[in-house]
Order: structure tokens, then sequence, then C-alpha cells
């Protein structure tokens, strides 16, 4: 089976430079295609990072003399790519044309940005949560008139050190009617450059733009139902999150205090659920699927960012602390990759999965 | 008016070098006294804390040359102090006899340390909310025998960054049945050495040994009333604490949630009340009575640790970030220095709180 | 006597604030004017400032309502100014251009920036070092047909670290021939936003742009003499300098090792040398100088950039670890503030010597 | 061929955890066998080292249920291991006793530790450098009396950084005469729970117990000669090193001042010297070996801690900022990783060098 044609676009960022780096190797997928913004375009990728290549590796040898295209010039990418992954960085206005151009175009996207996550026709994708809501892709197409386009997006960084575990107990029916989150995020969430180091040394910072609303809202979206074509949010639950900024490279935490609508499982049963819990990508077998997409450690003082972060190539969520909580139900403490699960790799899980069940071809 | 010659047990350790660094011209204290454990007596206090002095001021002058005593020798201590602060580092047991044994010898004692706590006809004193907690003493002096001397102790450095701030709407007609509390800790709270930098680099660690417990239960004490004798715990009010180290050198950091009992208060009642907050320390002039016990910072990113740590001199709580909570009815981020309100300056506005009411003489 | 009224050009940025801050009651300058960007213009300094703010204390009362004026308008700065200190952040050949037009107008300029370091008539001041360098304002006054202004520099933080320690040995006597130096710089060099936190985290960089030649070259102007009106270098030292950037906030270490030109002095002498040491503005009794320029550490683990940075209020130079070196005759480790001593305060010191001294009137 | 036997001495310390990762899957070596301190003797590995597992990977299965021996019972070993690792953390007298003990009973010892450097007839071993020093063995066990066993030890990890650039440059034929050596070193080097967050945050260390000692000291016994049976330090070199502790986890970067005896290459031909650079252990393919020993960055901001410590895996030394030095001739910033080529990576490379020169059977 030959390789998939990728391309790459909003590839010289932090989170583009992700893509490159973890798509060296893939099994399925192979980038063939990068573009940024016009003062990159024309050059060989390796020349556009120099000088701001974040990753720690190199540039994997067949990406370097790639030439950089124009983000915006969606003709360009005609023929020579199969899908896009999109990671631009624009006004939120400018990345939706520019995704939706490329759908037009019949180039199916998979994105990392935010801009497309309150569109009422657009999924926000965790293939372990939600992977039936592809089944909105020909209503989109339909809709918008585009044939084998579409797009598809992924969720902020932050909710996924929470999300699955609470999807494992609803799954298993305990559903859950309130959740109180406090995260302590890593730097890379803030891009490159991000915070600044006299900012981030002895301090932390109890705010993050926009990132509570992200993290209260976009899962009801995610937990949400189809009706009329249309998303409709999940209101079963509430969410309240508190964002922190901590001197972390990678790796986001979160206490979370979890209150049940009625039925109240024991820790012995929740600890049971998620050591059980696998999903559709888990039997799929999907390359990116953490094998063990919840870990659970026993000691009290894990998870930490940096022990943790890499768990299973950096795709699984691990918890721990699980105990009982004074004012709701249970706690407990999640953490997950901002930077591989939360973005980049996320995304690639979301094309795994649109490609094994058909939606990519 | 000639000052109180006040004594240091425990006086070599960070928090024993915390008093004799802020009791450096004190209006009404003198540091006369410092004891430590036998391999220290018998020492001048600046070699007993030669290559341990962990201030960043030097030692104070007239401290330096004080004879360390042996902390357990209560007899050496007669005569020589009015009163001691206590910071001794033993097991529980050993602290509240040593405590007890200064008591019985006529010294009041002044008390940094969480072994006494607990005990039901001790009060955990913070100036601003349970002053009146102090008329227990004669009870306690009764029950025990004790003439002259007592023990009044302070609660945990982690509770001042949220306790003040929920007094005040306590005490403005708004009963708070709810808190759900994630800190973000300083490293000093751990004392030296505390944690590796090994652990602290790239890192934050979501456990702290024992602080949750002491964070949900010693503000019911608090806010606790007195009945035979003894104090009864606040059952009006539940709290739940996360509690996490981060690299940080000074200040602890608390994102709070808070359920109102019936009552609710707007936001703009909580900020004036909060702004208009004064208390009996306050009206009496204590020296180390922060002129405005809680500040309020209306930019969207504070309080932070290392910008807001040290605000009316390391004693006021400084919090930020008031908003209505998603699940609850309001949150905010609360900060307050735990080396200085959370111990040392805490410990000295009890000791000035128990002088003005005459408890000290 | 009337206090000087003070202009700050470039009064918004982290140096501009750290003056703000320092002159907070200065007993002879009162900050009056405030100018800087257009952008900044017609607001009031605690508006243009608002949300980048950097120093922990507030604005000063005073300062707050003052309204930023454009620092390329001389014209505006006139009559309200009796000096000014020059922070502005431009290119080098528009700084020349702006802080000559100020001393055209008749103001004299204090200067932070590098721009005119290099030019042959301007002093590079260090008060105690070079107070004799003032000599040639007349002749650059002359040669540049300025009647009352002139241009005064202060050199690079990175060389407060270690020159002074060597002039105070090249004064007792023993001139240095050669001296190899190691930096480990803080972040708040750069400026803000200046290093991300994710390249400063579990990281060091060796390497900050502009600065081992600056660190080289400079002090052999500041050695220099005057020859026919110009500076001509001492040529007596060689200086080699690694410049690396550490996480740390505030406070420039350097690494020393020093050969001697002939006559060696015991290390005993040395630290004699140091300890005894005096300049001019100790005479003088200048408000910001240190009493004491060197100070001496005799713990082997000292200086600390955390723990000794603001040693006689962030003014002197703390010297540690002197010892023989293998290879050269004598290494030592040198500290200095580099936002007080190493920019606003060695400005604020120059400018009290140009006052004390009569050039300011 | 089957697997060697090999017993870790000093299991359970930061070193003995990082000899048991690495070990993992080794091509050649098996670990069999693991002795610690009497009170980790008797229990599994896994249970012993519970709660101060310091790897980020988890203890490798096999030996996971290895019984922990007690290190100084040299009989439990006997016959189980064919040769072991020695870490074992006690005073150096006690550890040269135990390393003798061994080496007595037949058992070779590959040490980490620094007791027996000094010892006039125990090679100091560098595989790329001094493979010849192995020569000793034969003298070392005739004059001891041992027959099978022996002891060779591996140097500080601080030396990796410096030594095999100029080492290069020596056997290319520029001998070096002088080099002045500033490090930043990682708080791993001084092992677990060595530096204390409240020290390393916000701050440096110009100071580490012995270490510059170690780092002038020992490349002159590596690159001596053999005469009557014992080592002659070499002297024609002289280093002099200022080392200091930073908040890195690990990599330790050393900013190198080099003057040559009397030829000087160009920075041209230092270069192509070191990418040219190979020796023995990249001869032989040993699997620890890296395939290029001197990596060169030309980026005028590497090599980082962070981004260049793992490069090929960790083994080799990464250089940059290669320039002219003002006072000698030239200068570069070398990097190696502490706790793998610099501890146990380097002391699994020289077994595999004893093992191909057919010293370990």
């Amino acid at each position: 089976m030959s390789k998939m044609s990728v391309g790459v676009i909003g590839a010289t960022g932090m989170v583009g430079q992700n893509y490159v780096r973890l798509l060296k190797d893939h099994p399925w997928f192979d980038v063939k295609y990068v573009a940024a913004s016009p003062s990159s375009a024309g050059k060989k990728y390796a020349d556009a990072v120099a000088g701001r290549w974040l990753m720690d590796e190199d540039i994997p040898g067949p990406v370097r003399d790639l030439i950089v295209q124009d983000a915006s010039d969606v003709e360009a990418a005609k023929g020579r790519c199969d899908f896009v992954f999109s990671s631009v960085e624009m006004d939120k206005k400018a990345i939706r044309e520019t995704e939706d151009a490329y759908a037009a175009a019949g180039i199916p996207v998979v994105s990392n940005n935010s801009a497309h996550r309150g569109t009422a026709d657009v999924p926000v994708l965790i293939p372990e949560i939600n992977p039936h809501h592809l089944e909105i892709i020909p209503v989109q197409q339909k809709k918008r008139g585009w044939k084998k386009g579409f797009v598809v997006v992924k969720p902020n960084c932050s909710v996924q050190s929470y999300m699955a575990p609470i999807h494992a107990l609803r799954l298993a029916g305990f559903p859950v009617a309130r959740a109180i989150v406090s995260t302590l995020q890593a730097v890379s969430g803030a891009g490159y450059p991000g915070n600044p180091s006299l900012d981030m040394t002895d301090n932390v910072i109890p705010f993050i733009n926009g990132e509570e609303e992200k993290s209260e809202v976009e899962p009801l979206k995610i937990w949400g139902r189809i009706e009329n074509g249309e998303f409709v949010d999940d209101d079963s639950i509430r969410i309240s999150a508190h964002c922190n900024r901590v001197p972390v490279i990678d790796g986001h935490l979160a206490c979370v205090s979890l209150g049940f609508e009625s039925k109240k499982p024991s820790l012995a049963e929740i600890k049971e659920i998620w050591l059980a819990y696998r999903s559709l990508p888990q039997e799929l077998g999907l390359p990116f699927a953490p094998p063990h997409p919840i870990l659970f450690r026993e000691e009290n003082n894990r998870p930490q960012p940096r022990k943790d972060r890499d768990a299973e190539k950096g795709m699984a969520v691990t918890v721990g602390r699980l105990r009982t909580c004074n004012v709701f139900d249970c706690r407990f403490v999640g953490l997950s990759h901002n930077t591989v699960r939360g973005a980049a790799g996320g995304g690639i899980l979301n094309a795994e999965l649109l490609k094994a069940k058909g939606y990519l071809k």
C-alpha cells in the first residue's frame, strides 16, 4: 500500500514543526507538501525554519528540501496532497476562510486551530470519544457544495487531561454532572516565543487568555449530539476551569473534582473503569493510538509533567491521586502531553481515524 | 516602654531564622534568647547557623552572639524570656510536650507548629478572623494548672490565601457553604533543603504530604465556636483542597470556587466587601498588621507570586480574577506570602494581639 | 536646596521604568518629564505602561499622571528638565541623533545606551573608576558647538562584575595584563519580553548577541587616556569573555582568571585591597554610591545571584572564591545587579557625580 | 554468543539506576545481579527502589524481581556475575576496599567512583582517549596478587565536555599547553536529592565541592604515561577550572579557552579535525560508541544542554561557538550528557572496550 501524500499548512510554526517531526516514518502518511506565510514561500523548508527550528531532533531528511509554498495559494496544493494538516497562524476569520478554501478545492483539512471549533457543522474530534461525529461530514459537504474536501478540527490542548477520564465514567453508566478543574499548563502551550522567562522564573501566572472558556465549552460540543445537521451541546454537565501557566516545558496537568448525576461509583470502580477503558482507535489499531488511553499511577505524587508526559509516546492520559472529594464525589489529577496528544499527535490520530473510516482516500 | 524579652525555640531552622530576621527592630519585642537542638546548644547563634543561614539579609547584630540554649531545657529559659515563639522541629508528640513544658513553667508559647492545632483547648489563631478565641486561654490555664503560661498556635500556611477573603464575605452576611480550592505552593513551604531541584525543574508535583487535610480541616476550627471549654468545628462550610508544589521560592497561590449558602452577593459587592475589610489588628494598629488585609488587583493576570507576595510587607492577602463560576457562584485567585504571613510574620502578629489584649505581660 | 527637574527619555521601557522606580524620593532629582515613542505620547504615564509595568513596586505617585511626550520632540523638553536620562529603544544611529539633539538643545544627556560608547569624545563612565574622564566634556561641547548640553554614557552591564575588582588591584600597584572571564547573565539583561521561558527552562544559552565584544572592548576605553580631545584605549590589558544566559531574574555573575603584568599580589593582599577600596563617589557621599564598592564573601559558595545582588541596594560588586589559578595568577567570582548597578542605578550615580562636579546646574 | 552476566554494585542509587536503565536490551551484557546497602539487601529490586526510582522509564522487567544483595558480601557475587559495575555510595576508603575485594575475588570492577582515580596503577579510562592504558591491568593484577579481577575507573563527568575536543587537536599535531574552563553543570551531577530547589530557583551556585580539582587533575593522568607500572601525569598541559551549578536537569556545558604549545591550527583546521575525529571505540563498533564522538553545531547559540545533551544517545560531545580568543588562541563551548556519557553510559563503554580487548571473559 502506498502512503498518502500529506501537506502541512502552517509548517514553519511550532505546531507545524511538530507535525513534520511526528510524521517522520509514519506508516500511512508522507509529508510531501509544506506551506506557510508568504515570507517563507519559495525557500527550502530547512532554510525557512533556520534559526527557529524548535524541535530537539533535527529536521527529517526528506522534508528539509521541500520548497515552502504560500499557504493561501490553494491551487498550488491541488494534486500534490491527499489532505492537509492545518496549523496556520492567522486571525480566526482568515483561518476559517483558508481552511474552507482547501476543502472547497477538494482537499480535506485536519485542523489544529480553534477557528472552526464553534462552527455548527464542523466536528471537534477526539477519536476515543466522539468518532461518530464524523457522520456529519457528508452533511457538511452537501451544505457547502464541497465534493471531496471537508474540515475536521481537534479541541484545545487543555481538555485532554480530563475529558477521557470523565468520558470513561460516563460510558460505564456514571454520568458526571459537574466538574471543577484547575489546570497547571506548560509554556509550550503558548507557542514560541510565548511566555517570557522573566515572567516564568520563580513565578506562575493564574491566567491564560481564552483558555478557561475553551476548557469549559468545547467538551460540551464533543459530548454533544447531531440534530438537523448541526451539533447541539451536551447540557448534562457543567465544567468550571481555572487555567494557570507554570514553568514546565511540556505537559498540562489538571486537578479535577467531580460530582456525579446520581449513581456514584466507588473509587475502586472508577479505577477499574479507567484501567479497562479502550475505544475505537485501540480496536482499529491506529498507529498513533495509545494502547492504553488512560494510565493509572499508584504513587501518591504522580502524575508529574516531566515524568509522565511521554507515556505511550505522549498520546496517553495519565491519572492518579484518585480520592474522595470533600465537596463533590471524587477527585483526581490528570496529565497529558500538550504538544503531542494536545496538538500535532492528536491531529495525526484524527487523520488516522478518518483514513480508517474511509473519509480520506 | 521597655521591650519584652522574647525567646525563639527552634531558632536555627528556617522558620526560626525568619523570626530572628523579622523581629529585628521590632518596636515591642526583643530577641534575647534562642534555643535549638542539643547539637547547636552552647554555640553562638552565628556559629550554630554558619553555612545554613538561609535569609537574604545577614543575621541581626544583637542575635549573632547569643548563646544557643537546649530547647528542651525549660529551666534555662525561665526569667530570660517573657514568652517564646516555638518553631521546633521534632515529632508531634515531642513538640506538644515541649510546648506544654514551657507553658507549665510560666512562659507563654506562640507556636508555628501543627502539633497542637488539633488540641481541643488550644486556639488556632488568625488575628483578623478569630481574635475572640483567645477567651479560651484562662480555661486552658485552669484545666492544666498553668498560671502564666499558655499555648496559642497559628494555622497552616496554605489557608491564608483563601480564609480572609471567605471570612470577609461571611461577616458581610454571605455565608459560604462550599469551596473547592487548588493551591500552587512555593518550595519554601517545605523548609530547607525541601524539594530537590531535580524534582522541581521543568516540573510540578501534585501532592504535598498532609497539606490537603490541613487546608480542609483547620479553617473549620478557626471558624468554630467554644463550647464547654473546647473548640467545636464550624459545620456550615465544606472545603476541598488540591495542593500542588510549584517551582516558586515564596508565595502560595490558591484558585478558589465558592458556593454560597443562600444569599449570593454580586461580583461588585464582593469586591466592595474585600476592599472595605478591616479587622481588630488594623483597629489596634498592631505593628505587623497589614493596613489592608485584602488587596484587590484589577489586572486579569494577577495575583502572581513573585509580584504580589511582598504586598504590605508580606502580610496582606492579594486577590484577583474575581468572576462567576460555571458550577458554583463565584471564583477568584488568592495569594499570600507563606514564610511571612504564613509562618513567622503570622506568629509575630499573633503575639502582638496577645500583648495588646493583655495576655502577655 | 530645590531638586533638579529630570527627564526620562525612553521612560516606558524596562530601563526607563527602573529609572522611574529608583528615582522615587531621590534627594537631588525629581522626575518631572517622561518621553517615549509616538505611540505612547499624549497618554498619562500610568496609562502608557498599563499592562507592561514590570517593576515589583507600583508606579510612584507623582509620575503616574505625567503626560508622556514624544522622545523625538526635543523642543518639548526645553525648560522642563535640567537634564535627561536616556534609555530610548531605537537603532543606534537614531539614538545617537536623538541624544545629540537633546545636547544641542542645551539639555545634558546621561545615557544608558550603547550607541555612543564608541564615540571618540563621549566618556563611558563608571564613577569609581574614571571620574577624570569628565574632563572631556568641555572639549566635546566645544567641538560640537554645544553650550550647556553634553552626552555621557555608561558601559554595558556585564563589565560591572569584574572591572571594579580589577581596577582596585591596578590602583594598588598590581596591573593586570590578561583576564579570561565567563559570565552567567540574568534574563533581565535582555529586556522584556527577552528570552522565552521555552529556551530558559532546564537550559542555559552560551551566547548573547554582541555581549562578548562589549565585555572585552568597553573596559579598554574606560581605562584609557585622553589624547588630543579623544579617548585612546588602554592597551596594557587584554580581556576574553564567554557570555552565557542563565535562568536568573537579576544579577550577572562572572568567573574571572587574572594574570598580572609582573608584580603579583598574594591572595591576602588582594583581599585587603578589595576590602579597603573606596573611590570618589564614596568620598563625595553621593546618594547612590555604595558605602563599600566591593564586598567580599568568605563562604566558598558565594556570591550567588539571588542572595547577593541586592547588596548595598544593588550598587555594590560582591566578590568571593578568591584562589590561585592553575594557568594565570589568581581567580575569583564577581557579581553585580545588572538592572540596578548595571543600568538605571549606574546612570543615576553618573548623574550624581556630574552634579557634584558642577557639570549639571 | 551468550551474553555476559553483569552485576551492578550500588544498584539502588541514581548512577546504579542509570546502569539498570541503560543496560536494558544491551547486546553483550545482562544484568543478573544487583547489590546495595544492607538496608536494601533481601528485597526485590523493585521494592528496594520503590518511591525513589528516578528514571523516566519504568524499571526493566527482568531486573524488577532480582533480589538485592549486600554490596559488601563479595562471596554472594562469586559465580553469579562475570564482572560488576560499581557505583557504591560510601566513603572513599570503604569504596576502595570494596572494589579491591571484588577484584581479589576474581570479579573485574568497572567503577564510576572517584575513590580509585588517584591510585597509581588503576587506569582512569576514556575509551576514545587512552585505551592503551589498559596495558596496566596485568601489572595491577600481578602487584596485588589478583588473578582474574582488576579495577578500572572512569573520570569525573565534568571533563567529558572538553577532553575529547582537546585530545583530537593533540592527536592532529597541535598540543594544547593551557586551558581555562568554566563549566555550567547540571543538578543531576549532584545525585539525588542533590541541590535544593530553594537554592537553584532564580539562582546559580559558583561552587561544586571538589569538582574543580577533579576537572584539573584527572585529565593529566588520562593523558599520562605508564612508567614502572604506574601512571605518571602529563605535565605538558595546565588546566584551570571554574565549576558552576546551574538549574539544568542533565548536560554539563564548558566554556573553554585554549592556548597551544607552539603550532597553532586555524579555526578551519580545528573544525576539520573535530569533524574527522574517530577513535578505537568507533573502529571496533562498540555498541555504546557514538558514531561521531565530536559533533559540531554551526548555530551561534549552540550547544545548549536541553537541545544537545541527547545527541548520539547521550554519548557524543557537542561543540560549537569556535572562535579566536583575545587572550589565548581559540575558544569554544563543549557539552556532554553527564549522567550518560559522564556516568553509566561511560562505564558501559569502558566495559565494552574491556570485553573487545579480551580483558573480560
